[in-house]
């Protein structure tokens, strides 16, 4: 998988899908801070109306920040297919999280022709990746080539 | 379980804790359709900026309608405890949704003193229950009693 | 899925399958209950090497009842297709099982045309299904038609 | 996590625990390649009568392989209490394993004082774990000290 040099699709080109396509994305705030061929971390802004009783983060922000991640590690293989979809999401909750901006930084375990999968590990800026807020994985299903 | 016969918290309860704790599930217009001990209806209505590419309710949505499902089954046996907190949600999408307003039917199948588990069946209005878009199970962590 | 009113492969046939094919099945001594379309009950026979500390049922052993279970759901649409597989299985253990054989009841809640979907209650016999020990749900991948 | 240096379990501990109270993990032929605090490395032999149809081993064979491993990982944090029990395991199968022995690499992501969450890479020996057959997460439940 690491053979690709570079990604095959650019952070400004998932930024065009996003005000075309995904609303809901750019209304988060959701912003890529790196991507590379299967790799990919992006920022979800920490916001108040993001917060759960206890003063952490919402687990909705979180899963949103988890698949979207995943989907732009997805095209960082396929290319820009906005069609490409979860076909399941895991998300386990392990740490209540900083008041702060989280970041998910997401990695594919394994490209297939008609699925992907990945797992993704959620942490407040400034934390250890190693001793995450929340970890994912997710199968993503890839569109038939034609 | 069904030896209760009224919940544990009523829809007036739930709105009070989401006008006051949860100002996203607001936002997004979650609303109860139902609410019995240990199973509840919730509705996400159908909004145009919900939607992804494909013109199905995009997956962050569906996972926000089965967390706020579960949270509120969890309630409805424990009363209003706001700390309830969600350990871990799976979600597998299983049918593309129809624009429509989606339904999100959560039942409790284990409610120990510190975990709760159940499952969420998502489906569009005027679909059958039995074809759902989607299948969610989670788990949530029980704040001790003191 | 309820229109074809017998299951596309016989008790019989699975037997011969578990014979030819998976002699982990027949030495764990899983028998079939009930098979009809979509939906199975498959029998694991209490056994002392099964149990693990605490006098329950070891896990794994609920994994491979449910995986066997689902297994036999899928062909039970699409025939004796011993090539589908497993392409992921969530397992959550809820109770304690009693010591007595357990049973696991498959459903197939999607049949695609590349993947099925379904979920398994694991109960000991004589126990409430709605009260069940563990619940599993799993993706099966089916193999192209040619 | 990593500030204990040596584990808190031997591999003779292990040992003992199979022989006294695991009696299917011995009849496997389980056994422990590499322990550290918080990771482990298991090894399933390679057995024809773990095969299915398809010539690669089955599924619930790589689940018990993951689960023994995540089990031998917790006690390397909590030392050796058997009472530690699985409440969740979610298995993704990625890749065909080669006819050869499968290793299980765990690594705890999270101990808590009621659960420990990890995740395991199960890949065949000789291949490489970075492009894994299974990709395993799994929540245990800590008994309570007293």
């Amino acid at each position: 998988m690491d053979a690709v040099p570079t990604p095959a699709i650019t952070i400004e080109q998932v930024l065009e899908i996003c005000e075309r396509e995904l609303p809901f994305a750019l209304q988060l705030g959701l912003s890529i801070e790196r991507l590379a061929p299967g790799e990919v971390t992006v920022r979800l802004p920490y916001r108040q109306d993001f917060v759960r009783p206890g003063g952490t983060v919402a687990g909705p922000m979180i899963m949103t920040l988890a698949d979207f991640a995943m989907f732009v590690a997805v095209m960082s293989h396929i290319g820009p297919q906005v069609m490409a979809v979860t076909s399941s999401l895991n998300c386990n909750f392990l740490r209540r999280p900083q008041p702060a901006d989280l970041l998910g930084h997401a990695r594919i375990l394994k490209l297939g022709r008609r699925l992907a999968y990945g797992e993704v590990s959620i942490f407040s800026e400034g934390e250890d990746e190693a001793a995450p807020a929340a970890h994912v994985t997710a199968t993503y299903s890839i569109p038939p080539a034609d």
